[in-house]
């Protein structure tokens, strides 16, 4: 049945996606070896998972955190057996097969160079690397035969449909739930709270990606992610919203033939696809789809008005260059400010369109000039705010 | 582009899939040559046919025709240039590639048999041959290493959503529109005209077909056919009912994850995958899908009460044997006498029940036993309706 064990890395695995992917990897007990850990805040959790899966490898991105043998001053985390080594090296290890990216932000996009240039199946779940530096990762990916394989729910579904075709796709069509807040009026969004923009009516997912589902900037970052995995012009990808999550996105052929991918709105579901691919494999812990449940399922097209910040990324992915860096970096300020209670939810679009209008755009980029414009982007965002408290 | 001229055989060419089918190689051209027509009823189509398509073999079925180089009486059917042979032979000759079964309920059984043991691709419009000996086409198939390839769109869309799958399904989903008398009462279904019955809410068709649609035969017989041409046991195919036949039917997969195909509700659009395939080619007639038109996409499980020829084609297909065969032809005599005003829509079930509970099942049957049970159905079933006329 199993013809190697996988050697897995998973980078963010405390985070929403890691912890899935551990899931996956628990219940397919015996195709999979967790060989690498790397996680940013959840040092306890971190410690428990390094305790279940023994890897070699693990990073934990702390500021005063000592590495080595030794159990870290007051915290549990144990690394008797694994050696501490920077998120990259990890990414790029000879033992590793499959890198997970599960990361949030900007935070991935180092190591998801590395795995890239040494060849690995990458399994993206973290779309700002691509959005950042598509262009780059996917020419590295093709010096180096590296496979990248989409984790997000839209980008599996349209890779399923893909599955077999010989043709390019004529189109692509990406569903979107449209968040809590769709059909909220102007005023209803000024009020929006955190905790109910972290509601996300179908997906669990983490904070940051709920955020951006719920202003839409999240599906914008998407038809970049898109353009990049699957090489196709902007032009050919649309949007459509669709409120059950059921379909996770069509692609349509050049025939006027589509095809769906449907299922259950479970993050674990594209994680394991990704993971066993090309193979697929039961997984009894998997909610399924029951169609005497379904009765319907409805479409409507965006509200470009209410969530601006579709149309702003919509106006980066056409500009390229370092415009969507900046629109990233932006978003992820903007994110941040609102999480804290620092400004409201319609300020996040409000403070991405100031840095972009202040953006001067950089043609074909190099990555230092991706690292400098996220740099400039994100404190953009901060002045923008700033400026926005003294009034 | 094209690699060679694909040489077709077309059965059934006057009825609504063999008009659809040429329309198909209009639109298409320079990839197809039409060397083979064979038709039933109308002879005036056929000569405009052969005048067009310039075929080298043809067939004619009627009781006074006589064929040979020359006009027939009275008619316009010219043979100058084309040998007419039967229609087995046309489907077995050397010089055809695709043969597609257009006929209608029986009549294509033979020469699906005589394609499928020459080997050919055998694109099945058809369902009734495969439902009546699927299992001795599909060993046949398997000896020769003859193709099948679905025309029917539900059968179509699996085809495609199984491409490039290396897992077989873990079951396939026939989508139903539950045809013109959806949410009927019994009443009113009793008091059902011919003229309404073929006016199907979504699809040109055939009228046989036409009316097994709106009874639900149609369905039933799609379960053998999927059977057959997908080895899968009945028990992993169900049927659920989709009134806006946008969705042509899915397939889940073990991991739980759906593939759904998609498309404007036009018979051009699998007859044309199946001629062209493993290719897809774009074809500018062909209506597209308008997602800005589509609000919903609904499901409902079917009405097996009020629609009882679906559960006797389920019994008949867990019977096997001989039974579908008897299904077959008792349905074939009931939708005749309906077309021709001389029982209710509600009888058409009530007759073939009537068969069944007659028929004795011959298990593992040879061609024979399948037309001599065939025969037999249809005799029994035009009993029933003069026993019924006489009370």
């Amino acid at each position: 049945m199993v013809d190697s064990i996988k050697k897995l890395a998973i980078l963010g695995s405390t985070g929403s996606i890691g912890r899935q992917t551990l899931q996956v990897v628990r219940n397919l007990a015996g195709r999979f070896r967790v060989v690498g850990l790397a996680a940013g805040q959840n040092l306890e959790l971190l410690s428990e998972q390094i305790a279940e899966f023994q890897p070699k490898y693990i990073y934990y991105q702390s500021n005063n955190f000592v590495p080595g043998p030794s159990h870290d001053q007051g915290s549990k985390l144990i690394t008797d057996n694994c050696t501490f080594l920077p998120m990259e090296e990890i990414a790029g290890h000879p033992d590793v097969d499959i890198v997970v990216i599960a990361t949030s932000g900007k935070a991935g996009l180092s190591a998801t160079l590395a795995a890239v240039r040494a060849g690995k199946k990458v399994a993206i779940a973290n779309k700002e690397p691509l959005v950042m530096a598509g262009e780059i990762i996917t020419r590295e990916a093709k010096k180096s035969g590296a496979q990248l394989l989409p984790i997000d729910s839209e980008h599996s579904a349209i890779w399923q449909c893909l599955n077999g075709e010989s043709e390019p796709p004529k189109r692509i069509l990406l569903t979107a739930s449209g968040g809590p807040f769709r059909g909220f009026s102007q005023e209803q969004l000024n009020q929006v709270t955190p905790q109910q923009a972290l509601k996300h009516p179908s997906w669990q997912m983490g904070k940051k990606v709920t955020i951006d589902s719920a202003t839409l900037m999240n599906k914008g970052l998407e038809i970049m992610e898109a353009r990049w995995l699957f090489n196709i012009p902007l032009a050919q990808i649309d949007v459509i919203i669709h409120p059950q999550s059921i379909i996770h996105s069509m692609v349509e052929f050049i025939d006027g033939s589509f095809k769906a991918q449907m299922s259950f709105p479970d993050m674990r579901l594209p994680i394991q696809y990704a993971l066993t691919w090309p193979e697929r494999v039961p997984n009894p812990e998997l909610p399924k789809l029951d169609w005497a449940q379904i009765k319907s399922l409805t479409f409507e097209p965006p509200d470009y008005k209410m969530f601006p910040c579709l149309e702003l990324a919509i106006k980066a992915a056409k500009t390229g260059g370092t415009a969507p860096t900046a629109l990233c970096a932006a978003d992820e300020t903007a994110v941040d400010l609102f999480l804290q209670g620092a400004v409201n939810f319609t300020d996040i679009a409000r403070i991405v369109a100031g840095v972009m209008t202040e953006h001067q755009n950089i043609c074909d980029p190099a990555l230092d000039d991706i690292m400098n414009i996220d740099r400039w982007a994100r404190d953009k965002a901060l002045k923008l705010f700033r400026q926005d408290k003294k009034c």
